[in-house]
């Protein structure tokens, strides 16, 4: 699986092997692939002398509201009948656990646990059936919401645009069957979504269709899918982690506002 | 005003003496100024052998909605009482000249003619008082929308995002008084909107103030202060110009898509 990792204060792709504790590393950008895998230097580190980063830096980071049936119904709105989409600027992505901070601005922080797909290279008026070339992988995210100022707001750009908003991570899996995976968000250990992503609306190729029908998507640049049912508050001091199956854990915790 | 341009395939920053018909080629990259201004090379090349780019290259193009009194009067919208935010990905952004391509997805395509600012160094949790000093200067915006996706999706991101729906240009004007500003935008030469900065609902400087409470800008960032009334139509073919006293002229036109 394709990490990002900080050690001696640079920053490189590698490929992160769990079982060995190793992350080898990956020659040059990860969106030059060779015989779809990237390339290897052939140099090995320990897994712990790397500082995990968020997998991928995207130009933008493209979200769909209300893709499973049962999110849209506890959020008390109607299924859309066209994926509904809306931004987060690259400001807000932070790697595995680099904090939430939670805003002055707002009495009720949500989190929102999804599965984002990373694309590999220059997407535009991309079909469905095509999709899959232009998908690099997969990783967890954490679409965090001040609740209130999205209801205030209407637009729900500010709710979802503040600093770390995007926790990404750990590690991007490419070539993982979308179709069925477990998507688990706990909050100190306890158990607020567990779906499956063939509950999703939209799938994930039809989402790339509907965003590249629009704007042209960057290698890099990610698509959230949408949330589960079972969003919930986040305070101060709480830890948050996703799993999905094939991935991994994506792991954070909440600070105040300095 | 600095422009940017291109030149035998090269891109590069200078300098535009509009009554010389020249550019003057900046030293490296705009944003670090030398008492206050871009270090020059001391090279001059004539304006008409050079091709006018977007000014800036923003990571992120930051629009505000209902900036204008009688703008949310025609739109029907009641007057907000705080910034509404939303936002436009980098792919959207073009130079002068540029076509703006009319998608195939709308049937109802509108200019917004705006005041961009420029953002000059890093910004977060920035005072209106101290917004003065993050600002690189101004230049003229269209912030094309599809105006039947914006209704029907309720969410403005769609409709304000498809690529070419941002022209920027031609030059920022850095060290100008924003704050009573003649904005005249043009229809195949027909007035269309005609206004001042003065009737903005939140100034410049309060903008500044209310995006970077939530999201950190960079330089190059670009905010997009909202439009006054006058939106109406554009159809493939179209000539659309967004004049702004002090910075220039913003001339671009209409294609359909290929």
């Amino acid at each position: 699986m394709i990490v990002r990792y900080e050690r001696n204060g640079k920053v490189k792709h590698g490929w992160m092997v769990e079982e060995e504790q190793k992350v080898r590393v990956i020659e040059g950008d990860i969106y030059k692939l060779q015989g779809g895998k990237p390339i290897m230097t052939g140099l090995e580190l320990p897994l712990d002398e790397v500082v995990l980063q968020a997998p991928c830096t995207p130009s933008k980071v493209v979200c769909i509201g209300l893709n499973y049936y049962d999110h849209a119904e506890e959020m008390g709105m109607p299924i859309p009948a066209e994926p509904v989409m809306f931004l987060k600027p690259s400001t807000t992505v932070v790697g595995p656990g680099e904090p939430i901070v939670y805003p002055r601005l707002t009495k009720q922080l949500h989190y929102e646990g999804e599965l984002a797909v990373v694309i590999k290279k220059k997407a535009y008026q991309v079909k469905a059936d095509e999709a899959e070339e232009y998908i690099l992988g997969y990783t967890c995210a954490i679409d965090v919401t001040a609740r209130d100022l999205q209801h205030q707001d209407g637009q729900w750009t500010r709710s979802k645009s503040f600093d770390t908003f995007c926790p990404l991570g750990p590690a991007i899996a490419p070539k993982l069957d979308h179709q069925d995976l477990r998507i688990v968000t706990r909050v100190n250990g306890e158990v607020r979504q567990d779906a499956s992503t063939k509950q999703l609306i939209f799938s994930v190729p039809q989402l790339v269709e509907a965003v590249t029908a629009v704007m042209t998507l960057l290698p890099g640049d990610v698509i959230l899918t949408g949330t589960p049912v079972g969003v919930g508050e986040l305070q101060p001091g709480d830890e948050i982690s996703v799993e999905i199956e094939g991935i991994g854990t994506l792991l954070t915790h909440v600070i105040s506002q300095p």
